[in-house]
C-alpha cells in the first residue's frame, strides 16, 4: 500500500457539509478499489481541495474519485513523509 | 490558529533524509512565528512537497519556510477539513 495526495481545483466556496458529503461518497465505495481516504483539507477561497489516501495505485484512487463524481486534477504518490 | 497546506515544487529526487532535514530546520525556528509544522509529504518523481501546518497566518508560515531556506510556492488556508 502506498500513500497518495490528490488535488481538486475549482471548488470555490466549498463548505464543511459539502466536503463531508464528498468524503462520505468516497468512503462508501473506496473498499471496492482497496483504497482508504484518510483526510481532506479545503481552501474555499481558491477552491482547492487536498485529499490524503492510501491504496494500491494512483489509478485506484482516481477510480474512487471518478465513481463518486469528483475526479482529481492531480494525484501524487507521496512515498517520502515526515 | 488556522491550518495551512503549502506546496513546494522543483524538489525532484527528494529523499527521506532531505525531507527530514528540511522539516527539522522548520521545527527549529517555527516557535518564533507561532507556527507548527505537523506533517510533510513528498513526491520525488514530480518534485512536489506538501506541508500541513497551523499558525496565525499564511505570512507567518511563509516566514518560517523562507528563513529555513525553502520558501513555499503556494500557501493555502484550509479552514474546511475532514
Amino acid at each position: 500500500m502506498a500513500e497518495f495526495m490528490d488535488v481538486h481545483r475549482g471548488m470555490k466556496g466549498i463548505t464543511d457539509d459539502q466536503l463531508m458529503e464528498a468524503h462520505r461518497a468516497d468512503l462508501a465505495i473506496e473498499g471496492e478499489e482497496g483504497v482508504h481516504f484518510k483526510h481532506a483539507w479545503a481552501d474555499p477561497e481558491s477552491g482547492t481541495v487536498y485529499c490524503l489516501s492510501e491504496g494500491p495505485s494512483a489509478d485506484a484512487v482516481q477510480r474512487v474519485h471518478q465513481r463518486a463524481g469528483h475526479p482529481a486534477d492531480e494525484i501524487h504518490a507521496v512515498p517520502v513523509a515526515v
